[in-house]
Order: C-alpha cells, then sequence, then structure tokens
C-alpha cells in the first residue's frame, strides 16, 4: 500500500491531484477501481479515462486535458508499467537454504543466502551465487555455475556444463545444454558427433518455459547478457545471440546461426543453420530466414490467412505463374513486331 | 469382457446377428480378430468388412448390405468408437493419498478421495478437489486449485495463481502460468513487466504435452469450458479461448488474442497478437493470422511442397510479379491504343 | 590422451608428420591450439591451414599439398570428427544401482548393471535392460521396457506402455505415450477417444530435448531402427517413421502419417495427417506436406524473408493474381483477332 505522492516520487513522475490517495494495486484501465492506479497505454483507450473509477491514472502529458482524476504524468507509461507492477507483484517467500529432499553433491557449492527446492538434484562441482532461487524438481547437471539472483522455476534441465552469470530467470520446463542435432550419414546410417561444448548465458538473460537450447560441438552455444526468449524456443547447437536480442515464442534456430545485437525476432519465425543476421534486424512473426541479413531493418515472409477457397485458387495461379510469364513474353513479342510492321 | 448384447445396450445400438458372443476388446478394422469388435469409419475400408475375423464390427446401417457378420448399427460410429474405447481402457489403478515422498504445503486442501504421486511438490493455500489424481513429479504453486476429477500427469508445472474446475485434464510436460512475455525496451535494454495475473481453465478442458499457457500480465489468460489442446502449443499472455474451441498440435497464440467458441485451429497455425477471430472459425493447417477475423468459415495459408527445382523457380516468378503487372499494364496500353488507331 | 599414431590406428587414418605427438583434445579449426587435432570439414576454410596452430589436422588427401604439419588423413573428415569426439566426450560416471530416492515399483525388473537416478518413478511391471542409465527426475509408467545401453537424461516421461530397444537416447523433457488428440464432435462438444495403443522406440532411434510423441488411438505409434529425432518435435498418435529418417528440431507430423526410411525431414516442417512419404525423400526448411510424396527427391515450400515493403507489396500482387491471368487473357484474346484481322 502506498500513497499516490509516494509513487510519483520512487517513479519521478508528475503528481496531479491528490497525493495522499491510497493505492493498493494495478488494474487494467477497462476495470480498475478504488484502490487501482491504471494507465493509459495506447490513445486507443482514451475514451475510457472518463469513466474510470481508478484511484489514479498513469498517462503522458498530452491526454491530461481529457481527464480530470488524479494522475501521474510520464513520459513512457509502458516503462512506468513494468517499475509499479514490480511494487505490487506477491513474490513467494523462499527462505534460504536447501529443501531436505534436494540431493546436493558434496563438492557442489551453494551460497548460504541462496535457496534449493524440493527434490532438486544437484551436480558435481556446481557453484551456485548469492540469493539464487532454484525451484522444485530442478535438475542441475555437473560443473554447471548459476551466478547471484538468478531464479531458475521449477522443472528445469540443465545439463552439465551450462553457465549462467547473473541475475537469469529460467522458466518451467526449459532444457539447456541437451546434445546439439550433429550426425554424419555414414553407408546409411546416422552416427552421432559427440557434442562437447557448453551453453553460456550473459548476465539478466530470460529463457522462456519449454524452451530449448542445446550445448555446442566444441564451443559454447552463448546467449549474451540482456537476450530474453519466450516460450518454446529451439536454439541449435554453437548459435550466438548477441546483447539485448528478443525473440517471441515457437522460433526455431538452427545450428551455428549467429543472430545480432538488438534484434527483435517476430514469434514462430525459423532460422536455418549457419546465417548470419547484423544487429538492429525486426524479423515479423512467421519470418523464414534461409540466408544470411546483413542490412538492419525490418523483414518479412508469410501468407496471412485468406477464405479457403481464394487460397485454394491463389496456390494454383501461383504454380502457374511461370507459364503466365511466357505468355506475357509472348504477347511482347507480338506486340513488339506488331511495332515495326 | 462384455456380450455383445451388453454393448448394444449401453451404446443403444441396433444390434445384428448373435448377442452372446464374447467382447474382450476393440482393434482397427485391418487386423481384429476373434473376441474384437472394431469399426467401419470410412467408406475407403469398405471392401475390408467381408474378410474381418472380427467378433462385432460397429457401423452405419448404409453398410449392413456388404457385410453378413455381427453388427452393432449406430448413427456416428466414430461416437461409438469413443465410447466404446472408454470401456477397454486399462486405466492405471490410482489409490486415494498422498505419496509419502510428495512435499505438501501445510495450509494446503487435499480432498481425501485425491491422490497425489511420488516427488511432487504442492504449494501453501492450494486446493485439490475430490477424485483428483496427480501424477509424479508433478509440482503446484502457491494458491491454485484444482476441481473433482481432474488428471495431472506427471511432470507438470503449474506456476502460482492456476484455477482449473471439474474434469480437466493436463498432460506431461505441461507448464501453466509461466511468465507472459511482456517487455519494454528502455534505452537499448529490455525490462521486464512483472506478470501479476494468472490462469482460469474451465471444467473439461485438456491440455496436451509440453504445452505452455502463461499467465496474464494484469487479467487471467483463460481457457473457457471445453477447450482441448493438443501438444506443443504456446498460449500467450491475457488470451481468450472460447468454449469447446479445438486447437492441434505446435500451434503459437501470441498475447491477448481472442479465439471464439467452436473453432478448429489446425496444426502449426500462428496467430498475432491482439487478433480476434470470431466464433465457429476453422484454420486448416500452417495458418498465419495476422489480422482479425470476423466472419465464420474456412480459413488457409501456406504453400504446399513442390519438387525443389519447380519451388525454386516459383519463389524467383513470385518476386518479378510486380514487375509483370507493369509489363502487362503496358501491354494493355499498346493494345488500347492499337484499337483506337 | 593419445599419441598421433595411436589416433591413426584406431580411425585407420594415413598417419603424416610426427606420430609421437601427444593429443589432449580437440577443437575448431580456428581457435585449434598445441595438444589439439582439429579437422578441416568444408574447403571454404582451407585458407586458416598454413596457420593453424594445432598438433594434426584431419583432412582429406586433397588438401595436404596446402598444409606442412602432422595431419591424418582419411577419406570422410566428419565421420572421422564423430569417432573422435567419442574418445574425448567426458560422460559423467553413472554407477550402477538404484538410488535411494527413487521409487521403484516392486514387480518392476531393473538389470544390476542399469542405474536409475534420484527421484525417478519406475511403474509396474517396467523391465530396464543392461547398462540403461536413467537420469534424476525421470518417471516411467507401468508395463514400459527399455533395452540395454539405454539413456533416459533427466526429467523425461514415459506414460505407460512404451517400448524401446537397444542404445536408445532420450532427452531431457521429452514426453513419449501421452494421449493422441483423439476427439468425437457431438452437439458441440468433444468427446475424447481413449487411447489404448502404446508407443515403440527401434534400436539406436534418438529423441531430442522437450520432442513429444504421442500413444497410439489402438496400434502403437513406431520409430523404427536409427531415427533420430532433433528438439521439440511433435509425432502424433500412430505415426509410423521409417529406418534412418532424421528429423530436424520443430517439426509437425499430424496422426496416422508415414514417413518411409531414409528420409530428412528439415526444420520446422509442417506434415499433415494421414499422409504418406515415401523412402528417400528430403523435405527442406519450412517445408509444408498436405499430400501423399510417392517419389523420392527433395521437396520445399516456403517464402524466405524480403525487405518488409517488398514483401508487403508481393502479398498484394499474388492476391490480384487471379485477375492478372484474365488481363492476360484478353490480350491474348485481342491479340488472336488482330492477327486474324
Amino acid at each position: 500500500m502506498f500513497t499516490l505522492a509516494e509513487l510519483a516520487e520512487k517513479l519521478s513522475a508528475r503528481l496531479v491531484g491528490d497525493g495522499s490517495v491510497l493505492i493498493s494495486g494495478i488494474a487494467p484501465l477497462y476495470r480498475a477501481t478504488q484502490g487501482e492506479i491504471t494507465f493509459l497505454l495506447s490513445p486507443t483507450y482514451k475514451s475510457l479515462l472518463a469513466d474510470s473509477k481508478a484511484s489514479a491514472i498513469v498517462m503522458s502529458k498530452e491526454f491530461l486535458s481529457d481527464y480530470s482524476g488524479n494522475a501521474l504524468i510520464v513520459d513512457n507509461p509502458n516503462l512506468t508499467h513494468a517499475q509499479l507492477a514490480a511494487f505490487f507483484v506477491k513474490t513467494t517467500e523462499f527462505s534460504p537454504g536447501i529443501h531436505p529432499s534436494a540431493v546436493v553433491a558434496a563438492t557442489a557449492t551453494v551460497d548460504p543466502s541462496a535457496s534449493i527446492g524440493a527434490h532438486c538434484v544437484i551436480g558435481e562441482r556446481v557453484k551456485i551465487g548469492p540469493k539464487t532461487r532454484v525451484g522444485h524438481g530442478t535438475v542441475i547437471g555437473d560443473d554447471c555455475s548459476l551466478g547471484g539472483f538468478c531464479h531458475l522455476a521449477s522443472n528445469v534441465t540443465l545439463y552439465n556444463n551450462v553457465k549462467a552469470k547473473d541475475r537469469v530467470t529460467i522458466h518451467s520446463g526449459v532444457v539447456i545444454g541437451a546434445d546439439g542435432f550433429g550426425l554424419v550419414n555414414h553407408q546409411g546410417r546416422w552416427i552421432k558427433i559427440p557434442q562437447l561444448g557448453g551453453v553460456s548465458l550473459g548476465n539478466d538473460v530470460e529463457v522462456g518455459a519449454n524452451t530449448t537450447i542445446d550445448r555446442g560441438a566444441m564451443d559454447d552455444t552463448i546467449l549474451e547478457d540482456g537476450v530474453k526468449c519466450d516460450n518454446q524456443i529451439q536454439i541449435g547447437h554453437n548459435v550466438v545471440i548477441g546483447a539485448h536480442t528478443a525473440i517471441a515464442g515457437c522460433v526455431g534456430i538452427a545450428g551455428s546461426s549467429k543472430i545480432g545485437k538488438h534484434c527483435m525476432i517476430g514469434g514462430a519465425s525459423a532460422i536455418a543453420d549457419h546465417v548470419e543476421i547484423t544487429d538492429q534486424v525486426i524479423l515479423t512473426g512467421g519470418a523464414q530466414v534461409s540466408q544470411s541479413i546483413t542490412e538492419p531493418g525490418i523483414y518479412s515472409s508469410g501468407c496471412p490467412v485468406q477464405p479457403r477457397l481464394q487460397w485454394h485458387r491463389q496456390v494454383i495461379r501461383t504454380r502457374q505463374l511461370d507459364q503466365l510469364f511466357h505468355r506475357v513474353k509472348k504477347l511482347e513479342q507480338a506486340s513488339d513486331e506488331h511495332d515495326h510492321d
């Protein structure tokens, strides 16, 4: 519970209205009510301002004229949303220490301020830094290291030799360090190439639920500082992802590809192996990248849905396209001859 | 083991032939043998009727003329398949009670008829209803609630504040309630927006293996009654899925999108964020939805495979399409001039 | 640690240079240094040979003229990479026996040379063969069987009735035997068809992290000998995958489809249900297969990315394609008339 004036100070926001009003939570604009603070995050919802029952609204200054209640005026309401939500998140208390049901190797070093959940298994020579929390049922292989203030949720699996720096978050169902898909075909059979590299995660990396990151063949697979991965992503062996790149859900990145810094990879994109994508590239959802991208910019591919019959006709027409080019060429030749008649 | 007459009665089917024959299992038509009952589910397989060694066949009445053995005549053999299979499924016995290796918070309420598997972890204030079975290694976060007759398989993870009503089935590897992918870019770095909502699952929802459903940012992510999800699906934060909608495998649904009731979403479809799809929409496999769909119907996108060289030529031709339009325009102008000569 | 002469003998390679040099590891060509052996796997990197500090390089004979150091000459350096890496892989020691925290049914049979990790749960009548290693937190359902020399990583889930032959590798997060997505629509609601089949994995099958393989409806879902699956793959009920087929990450294969032997399925491909793909088919990444493929060969689909504006124009043009065909037809008719004037 905060007064609006306290929040204004914490957020370096300009206070408009009654600073003594008490704020006990946040809620979206359409349903925020007394005691709650809310946000105008898009001009689309401007019309909801007048009737809002929220105790205060965060907005940028141009909307003040549409509103007469308590407000916090900021430059970037989205950023303020992130900051405010952090004040109200109910974090489960993790008491330091190792749950008695966890199995921890004698050679592992767990900081006394760290917390290891029930039924975890911690391998040989693992190092776990201060204030790092490990959920229940998580398995950490030999020679892994986690920095400080990390959070591994429940049922995470790290194979051996995975290194994470500080403030790394790994969600449930994530598997890091499984073997890369390295195979050689020999007389019709697949021979496995043992994968000897590891995986290295920089500071502030976040890895979404059920994402998989394979270990490198000889070098490490690398996610640099500040990389954010959504759920259900597959990152192949020896991939390098540049700092502060964000990857949305269901993306696949095949082996040995390099993604630049400050990229945004749209959901369900697929990136082939051995491709390089430079810095500051935006791929929209469903992008298929089969060759390197050397210029920053926005790239797209894919075919948005159509009513089925229309789509079917288009598929057929597209298949006749080569033929159409020939027909047009013929017409051009005929027209040419005609001109020269 | 049932007599055919007993099955006819249970299924409200018309019995043709010997009702005293004993049925001990089901099998597909091509290999069903004595003691087994089978199904004609498609006219394609009509030719197998004559030689079938099955003790009885479920079919609709129009096929009786092709067959002289024992039969159960029903309107919808697919439905009867579902009902019959239920008689023969070997369900592992779950004895009520909590496995001694499970770690259950003192404030959790587990119905005495419920069953909690080995190595489970049940959080604070969790409520688990009657006859609900939880497999092994499953972790249920604080303040979750499960209704009656639910089935959570092994190695499921629920974060805190996930609510499921009655008869909900959740398969292994599912993660429900991980943080939505809410980020704000501030000076080139991604700031996390804490996700304060929960996840709410209606009655009779089924969630396939390794599917992920993120918690909402402020509101809940919602799957209404009777929603069926296959495996490896990603459902983003604040998504709402209408009652009795079925979603096939590998689908991705980005944040804040709303799917209507009674929809069928084909496998590997990708639905962008903030999109609304009305009721009774069918998306065929691989559909890419980037805008709202306001009319019921069947929608498609995508390019079925071709032999590689043909496909390659088509990609090139498609990229020259704009140019082709200009060439045709020029021809039309020339033709026009010619007409007016 | 091996001498180069020892490695030459083990690998049946031709030794060039000093056989007494000691080799303690492998590394990629760009950074291999003294004590390490490396590989020339592609002519692209030929220029790195001269300056390499590696103690020896594996190559095919045509590159010897570019290099004056120690070498092992082989026909297939990729194959030699696989063999050499196997000499240097640090395998965690798995001591035989059952971890005291594992819960093993009294009716299960675990070979005394097998190893069962911490917090595992092994169901009724399970059979586990010699030298098979099961990681931590893995759950194996009733009536499963694993042959000899298998490796199940940590946090794997097998439902009941999954059979794996010898030398099968299953990575973390894999779920095998969850219910196939079998539903019948009855009056607007989905009725579940209980899935009574199992899953059967041949010798030398490998299943990548977080891949899911559903149990069959009545028959088994089958992966034949030597099938290799990467991560995040979904294999529907009753699918049959022929021997020695390799499937890259993020592929979805819908129910009842049959893939031939010696196929290569590119990443993020999607294969519809009830499709048959013959032997020796290669699908490139992102292929969408909606109909059977009866001829061996290479098949592709999809649209590689373009700069966004270009892509957008192409989408519009493609939608006008049908109209363009009509315009060209009209021109052809006009031209025809002109010719007959």
